[in-house]
């Protein structure tokens, strides 16, 4: 059982509609309607404690509205380290369509000041003096007021507490969290292009990148790639990883349940084989329903089976370099 | 000043979201996201307020999210003698394009049981006895598990309390509120074709029909009459407004205001001209921004006189007979 501090800048809580179709322009009356506390750092908490792993869940609530997290982080078993901040956490509502279709509407989130975000830290850092975590993840978006700077300097300051930093968020802020060189992050096929500064069309290409971010002082260098599955590339190797074919019901959650999964298996001292292939089987697990992966389900040493795991050889790893 | 309580069976926080355009099977990014404290009920309620009116809320609210509600009510200066029942109000998504077009999805709400009706009941009678109020409304749907017969009941009960008693509701709930007879209900054309039997097709058969509706017992026969206007029948004749031109941003509330406007004259005797002038002309202001009406705007002494408010001779009403 390993410690994990999972943070969350700018959750929200889900709104979750099932609709048999949404028509625009009228009154419409969901299946089903939920609310759920959510963010990429809580879905990834939510993984790790159902694995058994001791987790700290922290990051900015409004104070408002956080009686459905309080009633999550009781439920998943997790201490709640986060810093209130006056207001309300925003609501995100997501339409899914008996088609499978799914439209999102994400607000900006509830904004953040400097002291809330030093408070944040002081936070933090005490939670790391005394429990001495294994890891420390960084995940989703940037509130409002929370600039790429103040997020870079927040990241250094984590990094400087010697315990291994795992950032999963997108676009600028991903880039900027590239720059501090954190122990591991998972950028997409575009914005793995967008720090390499050149398109990556073919296999070598993408692993070139990957390899580059991995050099560049990213210990553990994944990459998201679409139809090639995951790429990973770290100082003993790298590895390629084919998802298991499953009816994709909802995508929400499956990169968070990868990144859990992938914690799971560094954290638990497993091979780099064993790791890859677990998190990619949960990741799929979870798209075959609404929420996070299930390693409990029936047929999950099924995926484990059906997922494809290639060590790539150092000389092909050489030679896309 | 009058005192009224106003009763919503079924509320909901209304999650709104203002929207460039909204793109389906995408993530939209809203230019902004507010939620409120909702319902026919709470909506009327903040009018009569504001009015200056004495007001006392009731229903059914989630115990585990009233937060909203406490805070709404609290600032509207209303007393808050809604029962808690176990979990959370369903929240409305409301999306608002900047066309102008509004796509509405409405969950089910909360279900209560027959001891929470009977609580409710109970409650009611109290504020009753003890506060004597001129008004009781009824407004908006049916919560999952009060069913018809129960609502005529619940109805029947809160007649027999002998305060005029105002119905607001749609569908079959509002023909069993007919069959009780209450002081006033708001029926629209397709609702009062129903229970008419037949099609309102010429503003003759629209007359009659309100005129029959006021003689099976409603006092207060109100119409809303899409181009006609609001066509109203009681003791004392027939009188049908047309609201003043204005740019329609957001309809929503238009209705409660126009209840509110009414039930505003009615306690406050004024005239009919009055009463149906004034309600009319806050409607039409409600529906050029988000929220109910608002009788301090700059204008409203002029969207008073452009509403056009006629008696409608007895001759004319027998005629239409």
């Amino acid at each position: 059982m390993a410690r994990v501090v999972c943070i969350t800048l700018n959750p929200a809580l889900d709104l979750a509609f099932a609709l048999d179709t949404l028509t625009l322009g009228a009154v419409n009356r969901p299946r089903h309607a939920q609310l759920e506390a959510a963010g990429k750092g809580v879905n990834v908490a939510r993984v790790l404690a159902s694995l058994g792993h001791d987790v700290v869940v922290s990051g900015f609530l409004g104070s408002d509205n956080d009686g459905p997290f309080q009633r999550a982080f009781e439920q998943m078993g997790v201490t709640d380290a986060f810093v209130r901040v006056t207001g309300e956490t925003r609501i995100n509502a997501k339409l899914a369509e008996a088609s499978g279709r799914v439209t999102d509407i994400n607000g900006p989130g509830i904004a953040v000041d400097t002291a809330q975000v030093d408070s944040l830290m002081v936070t933090l850092e005490q939670q790391i003096a005394t429990t001495r975590p294994d890891a420390l993840l960084v995940a989703g978006s940037l509130p409002p007021g929370l600039d790429l700077t103040a997020f870079g300097e927040f990241l250094t300051r984590l990094k400087a507490t010697g315990v291994a930093l795992w950032v999963d968020t997108s676009g600028d802020a991903l880039l900027r969290a590239i720059s501090v060189a954190p122990e591991a992050v998972k950028p997409n096929e575009i914005e793995l292009a967008d720090w390499a500064g050149n398109t990556l069309e073919s296999f070598e290409q993408r692993l070139s990148a990957t390899t580059r971010l991995h050099q560049t002082g990213v210990c553990q260098a994944l990459l998201s790639a679409g139809a090639d599955g995951v790429i990973w590339v770290n100082a003993d190797g790298a590895w390629q990883a084919t998802p298991p074919k499953v009816q994709a019901i909802n995508t929400v959650g499956a990169g968070d349940t990868f990144v859990a999964g992938m914690l799971h298996g560094r954290l638990s001292g497993e091979s780099e084989e064993q790791t890859l292939r677990f998190a990619t089987a949960l990741s799929a697990e979870s798209v075959r329903h609404v929420g996070v992966g299930n390693a409990q389900a029936d047929d999950f040493s099924l995926l484990l089976q059906h997922t494809r795991v290639q060590h790539l050889h150092a000389s092909r790893t050489e030679g896309a370099l």
